[in-house]
């Protein structure tokens, strides 16, 4: 069993294209002997935004603090504390912060 | 994508045996189209627990709320919000909630 809080790991700037003002935190890998999934915290600032885009991987979502959206095609869907996301396989997705605290959020990945 | 609120899921009692005053809200899982792993909100009142076992998947929790304790064997680890737990495929362990709020957490698991 490993213990730890959050914020016991150093949070880094999202280089990828296409991102503004996402901080990212990997709590859970597999160096950490995980075998199946990972889990990551993203903190993403007032008026920013994740790259709009897709891959063969899903996306699972939580909340934790913040006002933004998830957008896919033309689709809208508010996010606030609490909102569960699930974008699946191949599926365009970004999230944006339209609030004016951190938009806050869990994202767990599968292993590839 | 599917987008919802946690509380859009009725919470269920936990009937395991060894649960005491745990509720469950399932909140991704293989049905919504998740192909890997599902997601999970627990809800465990003052005092209660949930069973001390082991099972051959692991567990990956993020603690949202409450104050508790992680057991492992005679190891005990203090949660609170932000504390992050991986139990290892086959480990024995349980959370109990120390506090005067619930605990609140989410545990992901992989789909077997």
């Amino acid at each position: 069993m490993r213990v730890i809080k959050y914020d016991d790991i150093p949070e880094k700037k999202v280089e990828t294209q296409g991102a503004e003002g996402v901080g990212i935190r990997v709590l859970i890998s597999e160096e950490d002997g995980a075998p199946n999934f990972i889990m990551r915290r993203f903190s993403v600032r007032p008026g920013g935004q994740t790259p709009y885009h897709s891959h063969s991987w899903e996306h699972e979502v939580f909340v934790l603090s913040g006002k933004g959206e998830a957008r896919q095609g033309s689709s809208v869907h508010e996010l606030e504390s609490g909102s569960v996301v699930l974008v699946v396989p191949e599926e365009e997705h970004n999230f944006r912060n339209t609030g004016t605290e951190p938009l806050v959020f869990l994202c767990l990945i599968p292993i590839v």
